[in-house]
């Protein structure tokens, strides 16, 4: 079932291995399927060597294995909290890619220093919270998912499609999951760019580009003006 | 028409993407033609897995499309305005490389601390100014071109051949769509060690290298004493 | 003798270099045969270039050469001592990759400031101290691994499965050879994401994240509770 | 004439390339025939793509062409200097390697943090000091030999093979053309480890490694005592 979609899903992954977001296996993508109302995942730590397009797991909102041979990743219950949470989403990807993670484990959002996080983000980069130990106890990867879609209270995820979780690393999303592999890669390259701008201001951060600046290129690649692409 | 020069500028495209220079499609490169008085240019937002020289958009140098079954680049208007008013580029590159921007993130020159710099930039990495809100609104890219243009009033942009726009990133020149890539290469790699050095110096800037030094450098490879490279 | 464990280490070794971890021969990766009591450890100063599985050296636990035409690795007493004192350990790897290179250099243990660490660490990277002019004198590498040995009192080395050796260097272990270069390739990685995020933080260390936050990421991994990959 | 050591000379300066040590035509790697006395060299700013082994220049001690059709480095009276000073150099490599160029334009020499380091390098990397105005204007690349020459008085060239020069960056040296490549390579390596070292112990410099330390892994593999690699 849905071999179009494990394709894809299966290219996302390999694609994040080979942009070099993720070492080892520290890394997984997923689709979801408006029609059927499931999601194709990657197994879990299954060597990308050895990955194929028949290895993905197909599962329902609540996580549900419903086809495949293997077991699907940990972070599953994560990925479906936000296909539940975020309507218009269709594709999550989570890595450990040093720069964004490095910005996660410092517990900071990444302001927004220039045009280029303005292509991609509305705003500064948000930051999930930490669980409670009581949480984690409870269902980790779940109550990670419900403390990513607290963090978007108010906010439209298609316009800041992605998170950092505090002390853990990033979260991106897209409309598919080639379009949250983007993300992911604009993402790191974000976080570089912010860390590179802090170190060459001797650390003083809090000099955000001003808005209207960043106004103007997200609104040049985004919403009913957007002139950045093809038609 | 220009099927040459289309030739040309795909492969200085595809030369920033292999270069590590571009991230996604954040990069474009265009060349200008002295006789027709024409510019070729990437088109906007288009997978440079897909791209072809048949794709590259002619367009003349206000800007309008004269050839192409694409949109130009969302940046054409910048590059119009620095061959209208650079007598003697004949290429014009823009990208978002890490080292570059941070540094136009930040909003500062990239002093000169050595001779790589100097056998490239006859002294500091310009800075553009901020855009007002007003320039924004009317006319983004064009304006960009026009600061630009205003920072360099007393400058001989071939021997500065690139800049960096405050809160964006670098712009690069030379006489030819190449030699502007080789000058987008070079920005990178001098951005990235003057950093470096500021960080050995526990980021006391200031101290650039002796003039007399420089001088040499830069005319051992510029103008008529130069002797670098075969005759 | 030991061919299929020789071709391993062989693989184990290159991957080092293919993995980026090695600079021209700088590293060295072995495993243990419980059968025989045997380790198989690359030869000393040979190149990448060159190395195939024959030229694998098989040394005894106290570093005696049983057969092979080559030295055997000058680091082989490190690698017995670890395989002596450490039960169930079946691979050690030495490297000098810069990142942990760096904080060995720095004499600092790594602390936990994340989960990507607590995925592979049980707790703060180890640092070994630096041996006494005596002991250099005496026996460099032997009392290199008990210097290692002496730092893991009443730690599990297969929970934190690496040491930081004090101006010196990384050695990390698994239960097999190809473990070991796992825990390598982790290594270097914490290495460089605990530094950017001190730099992120303006050089404040000493705030790791919450325990229970680490250890629920240890034990999916780890353990009788693990849920990570296939059973 | 000398094809053997044109090849060589080709395929150390294509090392220099592969192994990112050099970009666009920023380097250059020689070696010198004690038989004849001559010096073959790299031509002066060919691109490394169309390079080949009989574009190399044949040049005498006083840089001298002697055989070739190109023009040579513009760096050849540099490298020529070192070869009339240096006695047992066969090769001399020069390069604007990032990290080695940041310390030599910090103007600072590269203290001795750990045993990798050692192993390549007896002591401190040195730094040669600026040129005066007048010694550029009247031989520049002469009396940049001159200056790293007087700045090795008293020392023996091959246990310190190599140099940052202030402003400028690295030259390398060793028995071979290869040997000065590898020396290249392991300074840029060395060169990093320094910087990340400082900055995880917050920009304090002046802790060396123990000298017991750095003298044991130094004489691990130089002179009569070593017993790193194949007799």
């Amino acid at each position: 079932m849905l071999e179009e979609l494990k394709k894809t899903v299966y290219e996302a992954n390999m694609r994040l291995k080979n942009e070099g977001l993720v070492v080892l296996t520290w890394g997984n993508a997923s689709a979801f399927d408006a029609e059927s109302g499931l999601v194709v995942i990657k197994p879990s730590g299954v060597d990308y060597a050895t990955l194929s397009p028949g290895d993905m797991v197909v599962v329902d909102l609540e996580g549900n294995v419903v086809e495949g041979r293997y077991r699907p990743s940990s972070d599953t219950p994560t990925h479906v909290a936000v296909y539940r949470a975020f309507k218009g989403v269709g594709g999550v990807v989570h890595t450990h890619s040093p720069e964004a993670t490095a910005w996660a484990q410092a517990c900071r959002e990444i302001p927004c220093y220039g045009t280029t996080h303005a292509d991609c983000f509305h705003g500064a980069v948000p930051l999930a919270r930490f669980l409670t130990e009581e949480e984690i106890a409870a269902d980790y990867e779940g109550n990670t998912g419900k403390a990513i879609v607290e963090r978007f209270a108010g906010f439209d995820p298609l316009e800041r499609p992605g998170v950092l979780v505090s002390g853990h690393g990033p979260f991106t999303w897209g409309k598919t999951a080639m379009k949250a592999v983007d993300n992911a890669v604009s993402l790191e390259e974000i976080a570089k760019m912010a860390r590179l701008t802090e170190e060459l201001r001797a650390h003083v951060p809090g000099r955000e580009v001003p808005a209207y600046v960043s106004e103007k290129h997200f609104l040049r690649k985004h919403g009913p003006g957007a002139y950045y692409g093809q038609a």
